[in-house]
Formats: C-alpha cells, sequence, structure tokens
C-alpha cells in the first residue's frame, strides 16, 4: 500500500491513500456485507428486544502478548461487556488512531486477529475509521471499539438486584491476563508460560441465563482484577461481601509472578473470566452449566453477599484470618487492556 | 480530582482515582438515566425501524478552534454520519484517550462542550470509557464516538441509487471549518475570524425526507472536502459529476485565506455542511426545504450526475473553461477532524 511498508499521514488525509488502506486491509479481512456499502454509517435489520450499547478504548501495551494481541481483545472485550449485560451481540464498530511510521505488517496481523475473533464469535464490525496522528503523538495503534447487542425481555441483571444471602460464582482463574502482558514490558524481566485469558464470554453467558434467567448480575474483571470489581459492586448495591481465598483459582504460575512482583492477584486483570451474583440455590445448577462449557471449567463459588452498611468487601485467607480486600486508590498496572 | 489539576495514570487504572473522575467529570455533565446504570453497557428501549451504527476518531489538532472544540465536534461528527444514512439519533457512546498531564479544566471544557451539543440534539450519551497513556504518547485528548440512529422503512440512500440526471445540492459554504482549525495552527500565522461550520445536521435532513422520501444519496464532505466526497460517490456510482463552480458557496474569508495558502476550499474539510443528490423535479422543493432551516439557508444546485464510465467530476469554471476535481492522492490537511 506504501512503497516504506509504514503507516504516513497520508493514509489519514481522506484521500486516495486513505481508500487503498481501507480496500486493501479493512475490508480485505473484515469483508461483510454491511461494511461493504461502503458508507459511513451501517444500516442493519430490524432487531426485536431492547438494544444494548458498550464501548471500549484498547491501548495495552505490548500490543501483542501471550494468548492474543491488541486486535482480538479490543473485539473480545466489547464482546463481553454486552455479554455482561445478558445481551448477546449483533454487531461492532471500529475506530483505530494509527501512530505516523508504525510497521504496516503488525497492523495487518492487528486486523486479522480482530477479525478471526469477530468471526469465532459470529459478530460482523459493520463500520470503521481511521485516524492518523503524527510520529510521538501515539503509540503504534489504539483502538475503540464498540457494540451493539439485544437484551432479552425478562432478563434484568445489575446491581440493583444483588440482595444478601446470594452466591458469589467466579468462571475461573484470575490474574492471566495482567500477567502475561507483565511478562512482555521490557523493564520487568521475569519469564513465565502464562497466556492471556482473553476470550469472548457471550455463549457461556447464553448457557447461564438458559439455566437461571433470573441471574441478578454478571461482571467482568478487567481494569482494577476482580478486587475492583466485587468492590464496585459492593458499592453499587449497598451491601457487603465475604470471599473465601481458599475457592479463588489462581494458576501456579500466576502466583508465583505475583509474589515475585508483589503484587495481589486479585488487582490483576482479566479478560475471559466472569463473576456471577445468583440466588444461593440456583448456585449449584449454574455452576454446573458454568463448567460444561470451555471458558467455565474451573468455575467456584467463592463467597456470599452478606449485609453490610459499610459495603466492605471481606475474605477468609487461605490460614483461617480474615482481611479486607481494598480496591486500589493508586494505579498497579497501567495500559493493561 | 486531583492536587495538581492535571490527568495522571492513576485516573486510568480501574481504581478509586478513576471512579472519582467518572462521578467528578463525566457523570456530572452527561448524567442521564442510562449512563446512571452504572455498568459498562447500556440497556436501551426497544427501537422499531433498522438500527443504524456508525463510529467516528477524533483527532482534531488544536483541541479548541473558533466555533468549536473536539466535544462538540465529536458529537455532531457522528450525528452527521447518522443522519447521512437517513437515520434519526438514538444515543451515542463516547471512548476518551487520555495523554497524562493534560489539563482537567481542558477536560472539563471539552466534556461540558459535549454534552451541550448532545442536549441540543436531543440525544443521550448512554456509555463511555476512559483509558490514559502516558505523556509523549497521545496528544491531550482522543475521542471516539459512536451512534446508534434509526432508518425510517422506505427511505434508502446510497450510491447505488445515483443516477445520470440527478441533481447534486449542496447546503452552504464550504471550507469554513478546515480554514478555523489552520487559523489556529501556530505555524500558518495568519488571521480571520472564519468560524467552523461545525453543527448537526439530523433535524436538516429530516426536513429533506419529508419532503423527498426517494431522496438518492446524503453525504457530509468533511476529510478531503467536497472534491473527496464527490469523487468517492461517482467512482461507487459508477458516473460522472458535472459541477458549476459559480454555484459552489465559498465565503469570501475562506476564498482569501485558500489563495493565501494555496489551498482549494474543494479540499478543505467541513463538519456542518452535506451534499443531496436527487431527482431532478425533486431539486426545487428540496432547495426550498434546506433554506428553510437555518442550517441549510445557503443551499444551492451545484450540478448534475452525468454518464460518464470514467466516473470524473468534472467543473465549469468562473471563466468558461472546465477542469477535472481530482481526491488527492497525498496529504492535505491532517488532524482536520
Amino acid at each position: 500500500m506504501t512503497k516504506t511498508g509504514h503507516v504516513e499521514m497520508v493514509h489519514g488525509g481522506g484521500g486516495r491513500a486513505m481508500a487503498d488502506l481501507i480496500d486493501g486491509l479493512f475490508l480485505r479481512y473484515l469483508k461483510n456485507p454491511c461494511l461493504e456499502q461502503a458508507h459511513d454509517a451501517a444500516v442493519l435489520r430490524p432487531q426485536s428486544g431492547r438494544p444494548v450499547l458498550t464501548t471500549d478504548g484498547h491501548v495495552v501495551s505490548p500490543l501483542f502478548f501471550p494468548g492474543g494481541d491488541i486486535g482480538a481483545l479490543s473485539v473480545h472485550g466489547t464482546l463481553n461487556d454486552l455479554a455482561m449485560a445478558g445481551a448477546m451481540p449483533v454487531a461492532l464498530t471500529v475506530s483505530f488512531i494509527l501512530e505516523e511510521g508504525f510497521s504496516l505488517a503488525d497492523l495487518e496481523r492487528i486486523v486479522r486477529s480482530m477479525a478471526d475473533a469477530a468471526r469465532a464469535a459470529g459478530v460482523p464490525v459493520v463500520a470503521g475509521d481511521t485516524k492518523v496522528v503524527e510520529r510521538g503523538k501515539g503509540d503504534g495503534v489504539y483502538i475503540s471499539t464498540t457494540g451493539l447487542g439485544i437484551a432479552p425481555e425478562g432478563v434484568d441483571i445489575g446491581p440493583h438486584r444483588v440482595q444478601p444471602g446470594q452466591a458469589i460464582l467466579l468462571s475461573g482463574t484470575i490474574g492471566d491476563h495482567g500477567c502475561a502482558i507483565l511478562s512482555k514490558r521490557e523493564n520487568l524481566g521475569f519469564e513465565t508460560e502464562i497466556c492471556s485469558d482473553s476470550a469472548a464470554l457471550h455463549r457461556l453467558v447464553a448457557a447461564m441465563i438458559a439455566i437461571s434467567p433470573s441471574i441478578a448480575l454478571l461482571r467482568d474483571p478487567t481494569r482494577g482484577g476482580l478486587a475492583a470489581t466485587l468492590n464496585e459492586v459492593a458499592h453499587a448495591a449497598g451491601v457487603g461481601m465475604a470471599l473465601e481465598e481458599a475457592a479463588i483459582p489462581v494458576h501456579q504460575d500466576v502466583a508465583a509472578a505475583c509474589e515475585l512482583l508483589g503484587l495481589d492477584p486479585l488487582h490483576i486483570a482479566n479478560e475471559g473470566k466472569l463473576v456471577a451474583i445468583c440466588d444461593a440455590g440456583d448456585a449449584d445448577a449454574l455452576l454446573k452449566a458454568m463448567r460444561d462449557d470451555p471458558l467455565g471449567r474451573q468455575a467456584m463459588r467463592i463467597g456470599s453477599v452478606v449485609e453490610d452498611d459499610a459495603a466492605l468487601v471481606e475474605m477468609t485467607t487461605r490460614f483461617g484470618g480474615r482481611r479486607i480486600v481494598d480496591w486500589l486508590a493508586g494505579e498497579q498496572l497501567p495500559r493493561i487492556c
């Protein structure tokens, strides 16, 4: 597309070079009838049900990491935000902000990975936009992805439905994504086989809703990790949470990396895990449905919702003590997603 | 929100500082029942009609310019992309990528301007996301905005409907936005009173569709200007275009600035103008409806669609000559929107 093999300012100018980039790269991989309307906006088929919208900016560094890259991540993250509202995905849009000088081969790898993730999830990318910024005003590529989904009637998921006595379920190990990213940051210099758990959870969620349509809450513990997610929900719902450390699955390499770096797996980002809160009587059936899905094999009941006006998240440790699981006031891991 | 008055990495960490930024700034100005669901995804009311999706990244430099700023621009640009598909807007989402060190006062000014533009248009911002990148990896703030609209049944707008013999209409002067941006670029050093035409065109479009539901094409000539827009359409539709230079309105200050800088107003970006292509018999009624709207007062018929296998856009100049209006192979004005 250019002689240099790199993104140039001209790719963002609205002229022929941009048209060539769109045809030769984005349309080539992301091709579908909507995107081929070749218009700024995509017109979809009428949908019945409640529309659900979500958006997410992706600035992950490094762009490529064990188990994924920014392209797949930007698809999975957005599909998961829809799924956490109980919605099935209908369409995605993507906005690229490219830095002058970025390798077109790397861009192609990212777009291909995005296309593979979207195809695997069965969701088309129907509209996109590309801007180019000068060298030193970006970091290779940033991607903002937006998802449109449809929530079935009768499903009502949110902190307003969280009540004392309910069970807290977790779909698998925590900290994998954050540790995979950290292992690639040059200044940290630790080696591990840990892969990001980046994955699209909408099929797992569909299976869960089929078993228990009255599920109270779903969340994917991304930035800030499980600790931030549970504290946000506790705060919004005006309840406390009582966790059992021994029930929370952590991969042994993640545990080792965290010990080395002085980090707590509860604070580390995930990209393919979910927390569910449900009536205690539904917990076993839900756990079974989760474990039947490849993305929920290690699902566990990790605790209960309790009455607490202070909205604290507390944990019984492996050694029988109790500690407060706080969310971080400061920043632990920037550019993680 | 912080002692320093600047964006810090901690604002993107997923912890308390980010929650404070969201509550204290974004929710404060953009407040609405959907956004207050305080979830990653917003659940909307069921909509009848065809959903329309569009997304746009905004990297305009400078962030503040005569007649607007990146906040209002990011709302107008997205609403206009929906309007160009004949869709009425339902909801917006916004993704902010903030650079460490960016002034929180400037961010507040931008969010307030965005909120004002959304309120004036009658469209809520229902979901958002904020990421922070290190100093030198951004340029203050980038905003990706996505719009969901609904296209009424029966309206079918696109290059496939463009035919020889149809009339080409333009809603007003061209080049105002690009010249307003240029006047603020420090290295150019020209002064002018030109203001950006940044505006939301969905009400103008609704009035036009009410008069002529069979309108064939609508486009807003942004990046690459009127020249790029008409060339794209000619190319997609396999037709030629014959323009009359004398009929194309250009503000005298824009004409003067273009002469000074050696630019062609046909290549300069607009943010509050539209091109319409319609059956010749509908042109007068449409022009009247456009001129009745504050954003279409200076609407003109600027030419006709003609048969041309080469898909050229040609123009009869003020002096009676003819020239080809090409789109630019290279870049003229980067970071314009």
